[in-house]
């Protein structure tokens, strides 16, 4: 099977994220936080060294400022729910992902804040200054995708970055799609949160994620709970990040995510982002050389991720995709992607795309079979 | 080593579970109910057998009202803050954990509930009439623990369904310390919501768990985000059990938590429970024996779980817990378990006390290596 559905969840992972989650699962996995014996404390250093190895990866000084989740939706709503306050204003982009879109779309329904959804099609600069037009006295937070899921473009979040490091507006960058592919500084960045998932392309598996917060501002936990320690406390305890950690945590699949952050480290970001801009040049060539294929990218940025959507003249792309699955044992994903914004940008909201997404364990001859089998079923559907 | 905290969490699995992880971690890891491909859907066939395995686990006969969480801490927050609302009242028992206090009570100091701590120690009878006292008609939950995570015991849940049956008022059992170990039917409980965890008796790995719902209420989500289909919807969409699963599932955890429940219907609750049975009474036997001993048990039934708290006269709870942890290889939690009011019920709330949780996987023989430890650290602690 070729699986092209990697901004999905990455279905091949490093051979040692397997050991590392079988070995844990079976010999470390105590209740972490909770024990004071052998197997408690080995399950606890597990959390502990990952934290550090996430923190060290995302350039975060103090790794308590960084919180497990389950995934990246945890992690959105956790921060729109802990920082947004009633009367707050919120700007988007339009590129967003319903991670981000439907909890800020509830905050807004129940009348807790005020939302800007700004156009990304008219270019980075023109993007820039909506951005700034549409800032008030009373914006609070602006929250971006790093790189959208539907057609890889990257947003110029450092710029926008720069733009708010004079204001009292937070940054939230979502990193579904670039935590593990592009470098991420969240100093650098200009960043207050950052959201990852851990099953995309850090390797991990699925049922973790995270997210960093700038503890200069409030920020309410979510779910309140045991949280091991400091046991009296009607309330969570105000620790980090025990207070954004209620319940036993994901042992096991933490683990697992920090033997995918070991690989990205040994093969290096630089290496990686190599290999799938070349997959991704290849794969672009090929499209372009069919008559009958539709590119659809963001105006955003040239600057893009290993992902690619586009739409084939006369079939629809749910038959592409299912003839790709079932004649060739190729993986991609179609329809909307679970950003209908994004959809509604680019001009593919009625007809939803199929979108090609790469991950470092994809090859050149994948590129090239998949561009086979796609000649072959427009021909064999133009014959129809 | 012997391991003696399975409250916490269950270190040692049945085989059957790790393999399965492994399995679907490297060959059926798709995104659940987001693609149309091969390796998507054998992702979303694993989760939706393992549903209804659950289901037919606890009898309940829609599936679909059953959804998958992180934990047991997740799913009774997303119940308390999806069900209750303004001028709600709620009763508690004394032995309740923090995964339902700590959310309670911050919804009381919001303002948002009235709540409402039934004593349990003056017996299951005076317990349910100060329940039916309790009972106004602001009344909208009665939330209980199954069995203390404390002292083992078992709480009338039956019998407070019964009392609650012909009124708007909706139960609430936290089934992390029975599931998997009791038999639990909601119907014959009379429950409505039914609260649960993976990595506790169920025997799955950390990172999964759920609840039951009865869809007679109205429950809204606390995680909005993707949930694969109705893309186009701004909210989650009005589906069960889509609504309360936004965001990417766990899907080999999920797996893993199939594998220990087909483990128990194998092995049978029945064998599971006598063996648990076999296992305290000899620790119980051999604990009064010991005349330093203090053993705290909770007034409420005397119906228990594999469960026991003791004090040890003269000998700190922490300092007994590490002799164990560094001479023996022994593993028991000390301290107050995240359930502060428990310990306040039992009069244990300053010292704390010695935790000894069992799981099918201990042995007869390791409860007699843990006397004779215990009677050597008292010894050794009177001749000191």
């Amino acid at each position: 099977m070729i699986y092209f559905d990697n901004a999905a969840t990455t279905w091949q992972k490093p051979e040692q994220v397997y050991q590392t989650v079988d070995d844990v699962l079976r010999n470390k996995s105590g209740n972490p936080s909770r024990g004071s014996h052998q197997i408690s404390l080995d399950a606890s250093r597990v959390i502990f060294k990952v934290r550090k190895k996430l923190a060290d990866f995302f350039n975060i000084q103090d790794s308590s400022q960084l919180a497990f989740t389950k995934n990246a939706t945890e992690s959105s709503n956790l921060i729109f729910k802990g920082f947004l306050n009633s009367g707050d204003h919120v700007i988007i982009s339009s590129l967003e992902h319903n991670a981000i879109t439907r909890p800020l779309h509830r905050l807004e329904e129940e009348g807790v804040i005020d939302l800007t959804v700004v156009d990304t099609e008219q270019g980075s600069a023109e993007f820039l200054t909506r951005i700034k037009e549409a800032i008030t006295p009373q914006t609070k937070l602006v929250a971006l995708t790093h790189a959208s899921n539907v057609t890889g473009n990257i947003l110029p979040v450092a710029e926008v970055g720069d733009l708010l490091a004079d204001k009292d507006t937070a940054l939230l960058v979502d990193a579904a799609q670039t935590a593990g592919v592009v470098p991420i500084d969240i100093e650098q960045l200009k960043v207050d949160f950052l959201v990852f998932t851990g099953h995309k392309a850090l390797f991990g598996p699925q049922g973790v994620g995270g997210f960093y917060f700038n503890d200069d501002f409030d920020l309410e936990p979510l779910l309140e709970g045991g949280t091991g320690g400091s046991s009296k406390e009607k309330l969570n305890p105000d620790l980090y990040p025990d207070q954004y950690e209620s319940g036993t945590l994901n042992t096991a699949g933490i683990a697992g995510l920090g033997a995918g952050i070991d690989f990205i480290n040994q093969t290096t970001l630089t290496q990686i982002r190599k290999h799938e801009m070349r997959l991704l040049e290849k794969l672009t060539a090929g499209l372009q050389q069919i008559s009958e294929i539709e590119l659809l990218t963001s105006q955003i940025s040239e600057e893009r991720v290993g992902v690619t959507s586009f739409r084939v003249q006369g079939i629809d792309a749910v038959t592409v995709g299912q003839l790709l699955n079932s004649e060739y044992q190729i993986a991609v994903r179609t329809g909307l992607h679970c950003a209908p914004l994004a959809h509604q940008s680019i001009g593919s909201y009625e007809t939803g795309t199929v979108r090609v997404s790469f991950s470092y364990f994809n090859t050149l001859v994948e590129v090239e079979e998949f561009l086979d089998a796609l000649e072959e079923i427009i021909d064999f559907k133009s014959n129809d």
